[in-house]
């Protein structure tokens, strides 16, 4: 059946409220508009930002909305404008753009492209053409586009600017994980925090993108990886990544960067936290080494400030932050399927549970519950 | 009169207690061990952070001390294992010391000497020895050496690998600047922000070591340097040392790094804070551009946490903080002062006003009223 051209009436997960289950619907989801993209999303996985905003940020704003923004699909159709893709091509949305004409695309050490949905109110999809107004429908009510992708949804409308094209024979319900978790992990080890060889690391937080930076420094060559991890289970399979010394927190009556202080002769060389927390971001700072420590940040909090002593900069560390693993998307993505592809990632230990779209609400509870690493959710057949 | 091997009796100004005027007392000084030179301070410069320790850090630990360690005098005489010095050179002592031998001092990325006074507690001076007791006395009891230096006296003793030596003709009584102000703001720009040609910059807080970081900017080849101080006073001398734009807080309704951010198109590429306020210091970070932005802190603060959300650093802004200005101390300040013998550093115009050793707590007082830059005490005459 050809659908171009007409509303699609479809299944998606909607987020009407926060802090409450998500409930299966029958949404509409509009043609593409002007340089954009209809997509048919084929799998998607949950990550912890999507159960951030869902359940822990604790505002009203943002809803309803269709979360989800680590999905993988093909291109049921293109709006007026679209030349790069063509019905049936593999793709994967992206929560940053890669415009590649603002200032931010031109300057090759930023992938901050002025155009994605961070530059514009969270929760808002933003659009090229300065319409916010999302391409979803339900019960007569516009659904908001979380971080401009909605990926808990049989089809989604993307900007062309926000869509990688990605190999044919690519494995859509694996390399999904390839639109957030483990570019971020990965990029923030070998991009961002720049893991030296030789170096000692330390990820805090092993689910996916911690275990992502695992497998980063590993790349890179550190010779030691520190996993840390209040979850102890989660020990093995960071072992599996790369991780060579494992610390959980709890075992110790001091704090966690003392501990690390004195198992690697003063700190660490690079930090990772993966988490999202405040507390483990400072952490993570003040587990490095003064004078060339570099602590980069990658989870997603909005609710607390962070705080430390500025002493922890004067003696020399470094913070920074890493978003989508400092990877300009469009061109790296790709890259990073074809990678995968050639069996320099690992990346089917990341999948630990395997659900369809509706049962999302199950993939939530695990990961509130701490268990396993990510679900897919097979949302349509190829 | 030779007085090597021998106790010195002289005049030096003691910090008895926090929040009390500094004493003019006669002091002992005794003669170096090991390791050590004594040295006769011809003039020292007063520093805000010595005016913290004195004033607004508000702890008891650290006292009876003698203050100052932005000084420059000659040796009077050196310890047993002493061959690189001797009496009558020229010499700046050094809160950083470089001992060429830790693994700190052999990596070229850190001026953090592992024995440094900061590896120690603050306020206790740090022996090669391990022998923390100070070489000075007075009334029966050891005065602690700030910092290590304690340049607020006639004489004092300082580790080898703290001191400076440096040219023959250099005017002692400017380039103690060079010991720590100048030197701190100056290489914040140039070593630790390494701001780039062409870029956008702004210094916050316009004292000594905030002038010297325009200074630096403007030697880096900045094209806009923002001179921000809520004291417009300050305004004309930063112009002098080649500020492009000034900004005074109290003028604008809206947060600073708004109203930069308006000027800027989004922010400035560097940023440095010269405050040691942790306030200001969220301010620089956050006044900084999304993608690449650099902030640099160069103020010391140990009483208060500094705090920001941590999307700051998502965004791809990057903090950092600079000691001495990420110079290698022993190395580097005999170059500073060719530099400034050669006419290409400022330094004259940093001096506002010049006083005996004894008028030292009108030093103080001109610090605390917010008056001049640097005021130079002159201690001891060649």
């Amino acid at each position: 059946m050809d659908t171009a051209g007409k509303v699609i009436k479809c299944k998606a997960a909607v987020a009407w409220e926060p802090n409450k289950p998500v409930v299966m619907e029958e949404i509409e989801v509009a043609p593409p508009e002007a340089h954009e993209i209809r997509i048919k999303i084929v799998a998607t996985a949950v990550c912890h930002t999507d159960l951030y905003f869902l359940h822990e940020r604790g505002r009203a704003e943002g809803f309803p909305a269709v979360l989800g923004h680590e999905g993988a699909g093909t291109v049921e159709s293109v709006g007026p404008g679209v030349t790069r893709f063509k019905p049936g091509d593999k793709v994967i949305p992206l929560f940053v753009s890669q415009c590649r004409e603002c200032r931010f695309c031109l300057n090759p050490s930023t992938n901050q492209c002025d155009k994605s949905w961070s530059s514009q109110r969270p929760g808002k999809r933003y659009d090229v053409s300065s319409d916010t107004t999302s391409r979803l429908k339900c019960r007569g009510k516009t659904l908001l586009q979380y971080l401009g992708t909605s990926t808990f949804s049989e089809y989604t409308v993307v900007r062309e600017i926000a869509v990688a094209k990605v190999h044919d024979s690519a494995p859509l319900n694996k390399v999904c994980l390839l639109g957030c978790g483990i570019a971020t992990g990965y990029g923030a080890a070998v991009n961002t925090a720049k893991v030296q060889p030789g170096s000692t690391c330390a990820v805090f937080g092993l689910g996916a993108v911690g275990l992502a930076a695992v497998m980063g420094c590993k790349a890179a060559g550190a010779s030691r990886i520190i996993a840390v991890d209040v979850n102890k289970d989660k020990f093995p399979k960071a072992k599996l990544f790369g991780a060579t010394d494992f610390v959980n927190p709890k075992d110790h009556d001091k704090p966690v960067n003392q501990v690390l202080a004195e198992m690697t002769n003063g700190g660490v060389d690079f930090s990772l936290e993966c988490v999202g927390n405040t507390g483990v971001m400072r952490s993570a700072l003040e587990s490095c080494i003064k004078g060339w420590g570099i602590s980069v940040l990658t989870g997603y909090n909005d609710s607390q400030d962070m705080s430390t002593r500025s002493l922890q900069f004067l003696a020399g560390r470094t913070l920074k932050g890493s978003l989508f693993g400092g990877y300009k998307s469009v061109d790296s993505v790709p890259r990073l399927v074809n990678e995968l592809m050639s069996g320099k990632m690992q990346l089917d230990e990341f999948v630990t549970h395997t659900l369809p779209l509706d049962r999302i609400n199950e993939a939530f509870d695990l990961m509130i519950n701490r268990e396993g690493i990510r679900t897919v959710l097979n949302v349509s057949t190829l």
